[in-house]
């Protein structure tokens, strides 16, 4: 048997319910992974190993038929989402020293439910606000960034010490770190998932944003959250051959590096080779403007949400908070809400040019991870889908010029979000055996 | 002088700046008045005595220039907003046992960085989000509801408990109590406070709400969080002389009662004697819509925002939550989605009709306070703008048919947040000296 950390959440589930494996033994693997890894990719900010064996006996205790659906899957948790038994620091300065906070955020409360084993809380850009990286790296090079602002949950499922991870997306902060970790990450429909307990950015993007291995767990992950599309998914994988499949540049293609243009090519080629028809298509001129409604949106809104912490310790913050309190850009909000309203007139559009396609590519990232770790990366290929709601799944599988991992984002109408899991699964598989680019253990 | 309690926070302040109250002495008020009408008005689930006077003796140790804009004002708080200090507990048998949570609210740090003296937890309907109520009652008339579901910070407020409570606002939460009480009650526009640290129900829809005895406090609450305007309120009074005011029925006016329709035709009456231009206007037939986008809305979101403490224990919850939860509406996420979009669509058609007044004005509520107090009332006045997002100030003077009180609601376009609490000023003023209902102490 091949050592438990090396599994998905699937296929570790499936060797519990067997009775071959406990969650003790399964958390100990994860735990030996991180202690031979941590020194290197510094993924978590908190992580307390004999109350992880602690719970992982409590879940063992657990009799079989009492067992939840995640029973024993071990899931980092972004240090921005309220674990009742473990800080959230933010990495700010003001919450350095706070206690566990005793409640839970939803999701956590949801993923307990469900059996999970919250293992510890990963690293974050401050408030999950800023590209200020560090001190996470990237699993594959430890020269060059993990992404962010979810840096530790993308290092630490790319790095195969936990299977699971939550991040959070604003701009491109699940994504992002998807791409460059080479590991599936989805960013389902805004309000498909409760965002309780989440620190609050922008109430119009914020998203929790969930981290695996393999599109099935996601798949797993999205039944837990009860996501559910009007359409039911069926039952036989989605098949590309026959299948429709659009790919959309979005206004800001100028930005993708040669990484992202072999990507995007070799995507189309496969996809074509598997029987698929693929279409280049241009979104009506208007989507041009969303890039700069997104930046008003979160001035505007980060405006209110960083207020609070301004007040408790300003001089802790980054300056680019400071910037937001004091909308140091003169926002005025007659540009934030008709950035409001702009994006809201284009959603309704933008479902319907996704349904008239399968499935829907667009670039994650501009390339490969960048080399350092002081910056987290450009978030520019996600912010629009982020503001138009919809749900956006990163398919890892292609290399960039260095050999780093790059994906593209699978993206679909609003609450189609099983859809795109499912044509994500079919065309990961793809993707993962001849994209160019294999999973590799360090 | 008067017994501080009987102090609107503004004059508190006055007095305390000038060094003729401590917060101590202010505190010992309150406290007293709260122990001789707990027993009938029943405001509060948690208040402790003993904390709430070291609190305030710490205010007072803070030297005089140092001391924040609300230093020493009493706030209550609806007991669906984190405070780290005493505990959350949504009036659900889920959290009946939970500790306090060692973490603030969002609005909650604000007004501590303010100086505010947080006093305690005031009722809630569960989870904010039946109309269930009890054990509050109306202190006009403890036969009567308080409305919901800020029932005890409305009730609190209106007994001269406290000067300032905080509600939350879905449907009617803040305003409805706000006309029940006979007081100031305000639900800014969407995104103007952060809402983070607030029970979940509906992200589109939940909105912090303020409440207070004069609207003097409420701009002072206002400064406080930092609203903002694009265009500066003058400093002189809002001239009622000269001004353009609508009166806008809106779609659902065949439920105002016979206090809610005296209350209007008082007010008219009043506005155009002081020398408004008063005129009625009707919304174009789109926003008769809303109200079932409200609900579908809600439905849709609540199936998301619940489902949490629907597995942590569904027996424990209201039959109405295991039904969004469940969706038992068998609501499409197609419906949802039109809803939204078109709640959207008719935000800036409301902000260009609201633009040509001055001032407009449309019912609170059905009605004075129903009797019983099982039951919170009818939100359907409210609904419509809270879901379009805008600015709501419920302004009391007026007398239902039992001497009861009843309000008005002026709101305004988004954004204009300070223009209607400037405009609520001048014409509650005129409101409370002449609409036929006078503020009682009990």
């Amino acid at each position: 048997m091949a050592e438990p950390y090396r599994l998905t959440a699937s296929q570790a589930l499936g060797l519990m319910k067997k009775g071959d494996l406990t969650v003790e033994d399964y958390a100990k693997s994860l735990l030996a992974r991180i202690k031979a890894r941590d020194e290197e990719v510094k993924a978590w900010v908190y992580l307390d190993p004999d109350f992880v064996l602690e719970q992982a006996r409590k879940l063992d205790a657990i009799p079989a038929d009492q067992r939840g659906p995640l029973h024993g899957v071990a899931v980092g948790v972004k240090d921005v989402i309220l674990t009742k038994d473990m800080p959230t620091r933010h990495n700010s300065g003001i919450y350095a020293d706070t206690p566990a906070p005793l409640v839970d955020a939803a999701p956590i409360i949801t993923l307990r439910a469900a059996g999970a084993l919250i293992f510890g809380k990963t690293t974050t850009t401050e408030f999950a606000s800023t590209s200020d990286g560090g001190p996470s790296c990237n699993p594959h090079d430890k020269n060059r960034t993990p992404g962010g602002s979810s840096s530790g949950s993308g290092a630490a499922v790319g790095d195969y010490q936990v299977p699971i991870g939550l991040g959070t997306q604003t701009g491109g902060s699940t994504i992002r770190p998807g791409s460059f970790n080479g590991i599936y990450a989805f960013k389902p429909t805004w309000g498909a998932i409760s965002r309780e307990g989440l620190a609050q950015y922008s109430m119009t993007c914020d998203t929790l944003g969930l981290y695996a291995r393999s599109a099935e767990d996601l798949e797993l992950l999205s039944s837990v959250f009860q996501l559910a599309d009007d359409e039911p998914v069926p039952a036989e994988p989605f098949a590309i051959k026959g299948s429709k499949i659009a790919f959309c540049k979005s206004p800001v293609w100028a930005k993708a590096g040669p990484g992202t243009q072999k990507a995007w090519e070799t995507a189309k080629a496969l996809l074509t080779q598997q029987g698929a028809t693929v279409e280049e298509i241009e979104l009506p001129e208007d989507f041009a403007k969303i890039k700069q409604w997104h930046s008003q949106v979160l001035a505007g809104e980060g405006r209110t949400s960083f207020l609070g912490n301004y007040l408790l310790g300003k001089d802790k913050m980054h300056k680019m908070l400071h910037g937001h309190v004091e909308n140091s850009s003169k926002l005025s909000r007659k540009a934030q809400l008709e950035s409001y309203d702009g994006c809201a007139r284009l959603r309704p559009v933008w479902d319907d040019i996704a349904s008239k396609y399968d499935a829907v590519f667009t670039p994650s990232v501009t390339g490969e991870a960048p080399l350092g770790i002081g910056n987290t990366g450009d978030a520019s290929f996600c912010s629009m889908w982020t503001i138009l709601q919809v749900p956006c799944l990163n398919i890892p599988g292609f290399a960039g010029e260095n050999g780093m991992p790059i994906g593209l984002t699978l993206v679909g109408p609003r609450y189609h979000d099983l859809h795109v899991l499912h044509a994500g699964k079919a065309i990961g598989d793809v993707f993962e055996k001849e994209g160019g680019w294999e999973m590799k253990l360090f």
